[in-house]
C-alpha cells in the first residue's frame, strides 16, 4: 500500500481585462500592484512573487499604457528600482478586481456545490 | 499615416474545476463536449476545435476520470474514432458550466463598467 496525499479540488474563477490582445489586469497583475502597495517598490514586489525584475517591469508598463492614468509610479528608477507607489487609481483598480474575483466565485455556487458532488474524489489512480 | 485596427477590449470570466492539480472541466473541455455532442464524434470534434485527436482523447479521457461517471461514451474507438455521445452526466456539467459562465460574466458587469471607463482606448501605439 502506498501512502496517496488526499484528493483536492477546488473552483477557479479568473478575470482577464483584455485591451488589444494584452492583459491590461488579471490576476497576476493585480498580485503585484497589492505587492507594490506593501513593499514599497518594484524590485521587492517582483522578488516577493518570484518573479525577474524585468517581468515585473513589463507587467507594469503594460498596466501604465492600459489605463487613462498610470496605476503604478516611479516605475522607471532603474535596476535597482528605487521606490514605487500607486497612483489613486492603481489602488481603486486593483480594489475593484478583487471585487469582480469575489462576485464572479460567489454567483456560481450553487452550480458548484452541484459540479462538486459530481467530482470523482474517491479511488483516484 | 497609417491605418491602424480598432482598438479592442473585453473582458473574460474563466472557470475551471480543479481536481488533483487537473483541469477536471474548464472552457476548452466544454467546447469539447459540446462539439462532441453536435458532430457525433471525437474526431469530427477535435478538428472542428482545431486539436489533434490524440489532444482531444486526452481531454476526454481526463474527463471521465474526473466524475462519479463518464462524461462520454464510446471514448475508445481508434483512430478513426467511430461515435462518441454524451451521457445524461455530460450534456448536465456542459449546461452547468455554461450556466456558471454566465452567471460570473454577469455578476461583475457593474464593475466591468467602471472599468471600461477607465481603459485607455484611444491614441494606442
Amino acid at each position: 500500500m502506498q501512502n496517496k496525499k488526499p484528493t483536492s479540488f477546488n473552483l477557479k474563477t479568473r478575470i482577464r481585462i483584455i485591451l488589444d490582445e494584452e492583459i491590461a489586469l488579471g490576476p497576476g497583475k493585480t498580485d503585484l500592484l497589492e505587492a507594490i502597495e506593501k513593499k514599497g517598490s518594484i524590485s521587492s514586489a517582483a522578488k516577493s512573487l518570484g518573479l525577474s525584475y524585468r517581468r515585473a517591469w513589463d507587467m507594469v508598463d503594460t498596466m501604465n499604457r492600459s489605463f487613462k492614468e498610470p496605476l503604478v509610479l516611479g516605475a522607471k528608477g532603474g535596476k535597482k528600482g528605487g521606490g514605487s507607489t500607486l497612483t489613486p487609481m492603481g489602488k481603486q483598480l486593483a480594489l475593484v478586481y478583487r471585487k469582480m474575483e469575489k462576485k464572479a466565485f460567489g454567483a456560481v455556487q450553487k452550480e458548484w456545490t452541484l459540479v462538486e458532488s459530481l467530482l470523482n474524489t474517491k479511488n483516484r489512480p
